[in-house]
């Protein structure tokens, strides 16, 4: 099982410090985020570490998928919330503070002062097809 | 295929509406949101409806997981950002406002002003126990 040496969740993974984990599988670890920012929010981890989403191999990230529903549906009946979040934050400008690939499953209510900032913008004419078009030539790019 | 009458994404599924689709499989289709939150903001849906990330089988679950990293890592080609978050509202409350299962991956660069509103709080003492001890609980009782 691949570690990280000083890495937190890795620690947590091997129980050398302890966490409240709700759910662990061959390759998947849930636990209460303990900087919560509201009662009963969760952080899904793989157990082997990868410091980015961008770094994981499918087969990982299809685990991390896999569990997400059962987790969520866990968390609306323990935390009665009315919906939830579900977040993964790359680098540091994105928020990511942990270096080992996490999502955050955050449950929300009304006038809870939380959610993404969202400022939505356009395309201007054009830019759409243009943006798309590098997309589809780099993924066609990409082996996997 | 299933899909819900008046579901703008099982349109674009079906081609009805034209969308700029960057990525499809069997399973999963990814397009460049329309009301970007910065250039080169990305949806990955289901082909199938399902409303909520909640109702999602593991498989199809699994499937969106999949495909995650390697449409992070087209991101951070295409766009140059420093990071990105993946973002999946569930609810109204949540801030979900296409009632088909979706995950944004929103670029972020330096003082875009987005981001998840982080006001972390702390349980009180012995609350971390029980919310966990609710959590395994409950995970007991899923059948999957």
């Amino acid at each position: 099982m691949s570690r990280e040496p000083g890495c937190v969740f890795c620690k947590i993974v091997a129980v050398e410090i302890p966490a409240s984990v709700v759910f662990e599988n061959e390759s998947i670890l849930t636990l209460l985020d303990i900087g919560p920012l509201s009662e009963g929010h969760l952080l899904v981890i793989p157990r082997k570490h990868y410091s980015k989403l961008s770094d994981l191999p499918p087969s990982e990230s299809a685990q991390l998928g896999a569990v997400l529903p059962r987790m969520a549906r866990a968390l609306l009946e323990v935390t009665h919330a009315e919906g939830f979040n579900v977040l993964l934050n790359e680098g540091r400008t994105a928020g990511q503070l942990v270096p080992h690939v996490h999502f955050h499953i955050i449950p929300r209510s009304p006038r809870d002062n939380l959610g993404y900032r969202w400022h939505a913008g356009t395309y201007s004419s054009g830019r759409a097809e243009e943006v798309a078009a590098a997309y589809q030539e780099a993924l066609s790019r990409q082996t996997q």
